[in-house]
């Protein structure tokens, strides 16, 4: 976790969409690639804004009020407190910044709640 | 700041290397990009540790022991108290994260101490 990491060799390793990966930390935030396919689930995080960039791909971060449409080299930050939902129609590729211990799934749970995996 | 950032766009508006320009926050953390060109100064952040991810180019982050070369893709973070000097042989562009209030020239001041500019 001390050297370089080459963000594209993280996600080869990943399984499926929604199964996050640490891949570093910075202070006490951990740094997480995902693989976005389908719609996740509709959740807020009171406690903390979630950091998006898109790596390959495309994803459309669903707001109650309008759609963040996300291309290659964009990012979003979803302020603390608000419901989002993402979603990608093709397989797409995220770099994910949150506080160690943020729940994916925030406030909703359920069956995509995963583990903090380090690769 | 509260609406999606392309990062490359965003590049486009910085005048040359080492001039950070802030494009988001994250909490109480500092959404940055910078271009590189030619070597920076050796510094280090006793309070914090300080991220680098590669948007465009190849860059060298030389630390007293080795250096790191991160192409595009690749992210390394510098451990705080760490001392480091980032260099590139051409132009190339990073995205950075730190602390807001932390300055690009830490312990080591001098000329190339940017203000914080939103851009």
């Amino acid at each position: 976790m001390n050297d370089k990491v080459d963000l594209a060799a993280k996600l080869a390793l990943l399984e499926g969409p929604y199964k996050p990966g640490v891949v570093g930390y910075l202070n006490d935030y951990k740094l997480a690639v995902v693989k976005l396919k389908g719609e996740f689930v509709w959740h807020k995080h009171d406690d903390t804004d979630d950091f998006f960039l898109v790596l390959h791909g495309r994803i459309t971060i669903q707001l109650r009020d309008r759609d963040v449409v996300l291309n290659e080299g964009e990012l979003f930050v979803v302020p603390r407190g608000v419901e989002h939902c993402p979603k990608a129609d093709e397989e797409a590729h995220v770099l994910l910044i949150e506080p160690r211990g943020t729940v994916n799934t925030g406030d909703a749970g359920g069956e995509l709640t995963a583990e903090e995996v380090e690769i």
